[in-house]
């Protein structure tokens, strides 16, 4: 019942403390394992190259909040990614902030700021936006909560429609009305065949004139070039992007230097190593107990 | 008890339709004044300049949240502050964004950004993060709130220390140890001779290294020279500030180009025009039925 972990050293060392005290088996890097056969769990982001090297294998753990990196599974091999509240509450943050940037003209203010041309516009007040939040899993939902105390009026889309407390929830085939009532779209979707390349022309142009969007869900879910048209033609104003494709996004992206578009190095969440070993540690136990494993990636739907 | 109301046309305008609905008399700017001993009420942002000539006046009401604009009232005229709950929400909306900013470390990415530098620093958690306010007026509070509910850890720092749920206040002879537990340092106070100048060089100097300042108070509470140096030492790594002196701010300052400043041209709060009507209403409904004024400034501590 060894897990092998594949990261940084620095997350190896909080893991390698955290099974210590715990008194579980770990191995830090593939070039430690002695016998692959004792190796039942591995955690990491980047996964070995190889599985089926290690036949005793019952779970892969993904070190943080998304798995679209992940070759698809062995059979009888679980897919997991790290529960961390802390990731939860960061991402929520960036995408508050985002919103708030966007929403208070920071683009345009940080463009005028470069002339050192001092001209206000009128603000607005939050009660008079409209947040619309694709994807409700525990970031967006989160997020919902905190944006409607600010007095957003916040409305969520996603696959299955389950509603969410205080807020509406429009299904999947309800992308244009969820659209069309939306001035701060915000992007936290996992990237799945159905979500890869969802943020296009046909998607900016049911959203009202002068909206904006938060991005942080994948990369490969936003169509670059469309985004720019969009942003040509007014139907959209401005843009926020924590994630990019390819990430880096190269150095000399048009997109760095348009004044509509501000980028950051995906910085919205960043797993917290202890959380994620001990998390690790629940999955473990879980496994071993014969119980529901904490992260279940859902094998058909992808996250 | 005609109300004298001096500002833009469009305030005019909004403020017209609500007191003739009322059925309470209006004139709109000195010089459609044609009886002065007529005029009890005058609502401005910068006043007549003589009150004098109004020998009936009895308040007037500040057209924004600051009075510091406002010369000495002549004895038997009250002064008023708008209470407008918008005004207050918008201003909370705007130092939580650039409270977010700072700590998100967005002037680095912005600066990053402009070189097309796809670099991620460690984020932070907002529970690792100490927010100072100085001022527990009703914006301070609702922000303390707020930020409270993002999991940062608040403090606060008022004239009289009188307690806040929730928060930790420190009074006025406590500046130092509220100051050495503040990462995110928040001013929130109204401009008095016991404020002017007040954020330099002792004030910084008390800071852990490294913290940041979100200043929304008035421009000549931060001496903007000793900001700078204090940013050179890195006892300050980095400010926001929706309020300068003069403002504007001239096209040549150095603020403007120095990246680890984010000026925006004070736009954290502005009035609803209908929301400031209603309330002069009230105040003048309970100036004749001698009940207290809402939002009246105290005469000796200026807010």
């Amino acid at each position: 019942m060894t897990l092998l972990l594949i990261g940084p050293s620095e997350r190896g060392r909080v893991w390698s403390q955290v099974f210590e005290e715990a008194g579980a088996p770990m191995v830090f890097g593939e070039d430690a394992v002695e016998d692959p056969t004792a190796i039942e769990h591995i955690a990491c982001w980047n996964p070995p190259e190889e599985l089926r090297c290690y036949p005793n294998l019952k779970t892969v753990i993904s070190t943080g909040a998304g798995v679209d990196q992940m070759p698809e599974m062995p059979e009888g091999v679980a897919l997991v990614r790290t529960l961390a509240p802390s990731v939860d509450e960061m991402v929520r943050d960036w995408v508050l902030m985002a919103s708030l940037m966007l929403y208070r003209d920071m683009p345009c203010y940080l463009a005028q700021a470069a002339e050192g041309d001092w001209r206000a516009h009128p603000p607005q007040r939050a009660s008079a936006g409209r947040v619309g939040i694709m994807g409700l899993g525990r970031i967006g939902r989160l997020t919902a909560a905190t944006m409607t105390d600010l007095g957003f009026e916040v409305a969520g889309w996603s696959r299955s429609g389950t509603p969410v407390p205080g807020i509406g929830v429009y299904r999947q085939d309800q992308l244009e009305p969820f659209l069309a009532r939306t001035d701060v779209l915000i992007c936290l979707l996992p990237l799945t065949d159905e979500t890869k390349g969802l943020l296009s022309t046909p998607v900016f142009g049911m959203l009202p004139p002068g909206a904006v969007l938060v991005h942080a869900g994948r990369g490969a879910q936003l169509d670059m070039e469309a985004m720019r048209a969009a942003l040509d033609e007014g139907t959209l104003k401005a843009a926020m992007l924590d994630v990019t494709e390819p990430e880096p996004l190269p150095k000399d992206h048009w997109a760095w230097q348009d004044p509509r578009v501000v980028i950051t190095p995906h910085i919205g969440g960043q797993t917290d190593s202890e959380e994620g070993a001990r998390h690790a540690l629940d999955v473990i136990r879980a496994s071993r107990e014969g119980g529901d494993l904490p992260g279940l990636v859902h094998r058909k739907k992808g996250y």
